[in-house]
């Protein structure tokens, strides 16, 4: 998907949010378990109903790769599933990937051939070969882990690397020469609302992927104050505090209400777009 | 595997070679389609044969995932067979995998119970409670990226991170603060063998997985010199330079042979382990 195209999905829907398929065998209603792939069942549930007030679905990887083949075929269905019945939606697979280039090939052939995603979450610690291959497909993404929203992130992305500036910094700095707003986005926890200021000074343009809203604590009124751009430039996505909003048969029209309340709250939002 | 295990598989092989099942079905010897699993197949003659002469094999995933659900099946054939007909063996994910904690135990349990992985390798971008989950698992390992053998490990690895120390120098200290020398490796490229005295410095007593050695260029007599402790402590991973040492159908006995050299460098290098 183009950058123009996904900033039009984002006015016509009058939303930025993605939906996070973090779909737990264990989680999801249990009466799932008498169809012959439960996973595949909750997510086309949850993506028909939720899909009016999202433009963007992003599966966890960890949460098919977990069940072995079953959890691979269950996954290629669901990708399925929304490219034939859902047109439009921006897809992420959030795999956290990064090797040596050679590596770094195969899994960019894996999510951008094999699977039909636009965009996958990796990882910067290996440096420019293990991101450069996943350049080489057209309207394709590549999301960039920045700073992200776990405790952890203090330990090295907080590290000082200059004078006055971090190691998450220098990530924005040094990868956004490598690619460029229509093919790279980062990841910025919604934890570090705050840092978005600071993020803005480094990569004005491009799309940043905001994880933890909800489960995980962050506001997305503090999101969109400061790390809105002229094209929203933010994708806001929540997966457990939607997914598993309820846990009865109608798990999906809850969850479709918890979608619809955080879209209503973006639409008022994106009416403050700066110019 | 125990640490001790893992030690005595070395004295006993007088090899601290691992073979990495970067295994492409596009390189591997055409014949081979004719079978219903030919990657698993290659990997099978590949494992009989070298057997002898290593003491660990580490799948590449991506080259498996990549292939989408035939892939992960086709790993899961191998893992089998190697458990089955070679015990001893120590085996490693090289998965390069790393998320917030629920997700990083969905990654442990993908490696240490669908399969049965020793180790599996990961990204220390994202800090303790990306790496904590790992260590739940008893006897199991994970092998985390400190200086990695590409040429992107320059971009933020080699970043000066305090007045006399770089970031792969501070991940070292910090994450061996986390875990020991019973659970956690470390992933430290051939190409730069100069550097392992000055890992040796943070992790003395800890086993180092290096790759880089074969076709990215990396020696085997300077990795020995300067990386090695009384356990050894070295795990050396070649891959491209055995698997397709041989493109005919006694591509099995080429590799062999490749592995058998290798393995009496080291036998005459093990010589040399200090007291």
């Amino acid at each position: 998907m183009s950058f123009k195209s996904l900033f039009q999905n984002i006015l016509t829907k009058k939303s930025f949010l993605c939906i996070g398929l973090d779909s737990d065998i264990q989680k999801i209603p249990g009466y799932l378990n008498k169809y012959k792939h439960p996973v595949f069942e909750f997510n086309r549930m949850i993506v028909d109903a939720t899909a009016p007030y999202t433009i963007a679905y992003k599966p966890n990887i960890a949460f098919y790769e977990s069940r072995g083949k079953e959890g691979w075929h269950e996954l290629e269905l669901t990708v399925d599933y929304i490219r034939k019945n859902h047109p439009g939606i921006f897809l992420i697979a959030d795999a956290k990937r990064g090797d040596i280039g050679n590596t770094s090939e195969m899994y960019a052939e894996t999510f951008f051939k094999i699977f039909d995603f636009d965009a996958v979450t990796v990882s910067p610690y290996m440096g420019y070969d293990s991101i450069q291959p996943f350049f080489n497909y057209k309207n394709k993404w590549v999301i960039i882990l920045a700073l992200t929203s776990n405790k952890g992130s203090d330990d090295f992305q907080m590290l000082r690397t200059g004078k006055s500036e971090t190691l998450f910094e220098t990530v924005l700095k040094t990868s956004s020469t490598w690619g460029n707003k229509e093919n790279t986005m980062y990841v910025v926890g919604a934890t570090h609302a705050n840092m978005l200021v600071l993020v803005r000074e480094y990569v004005p343009d491009h799309f940043l992927l905001i994880p933890g809203v909800g489960a995980q604590g962050g506001s997305l009124e503090d999101v969109f104050e400061y790390g809105k751009n002229p094209n929203c430039g933010l994708i806001v996505n929540s997966s457990r505090a939607i997914i598993y909003a309820g846990t009865d048969k109608d798990f999906d029209q809850t969850a479709a209400q918890k979608a619809s309340e955080i879209q209503g709250q973006m639409e008022k939002l994106l009416l403050h777009l700066p110019a």
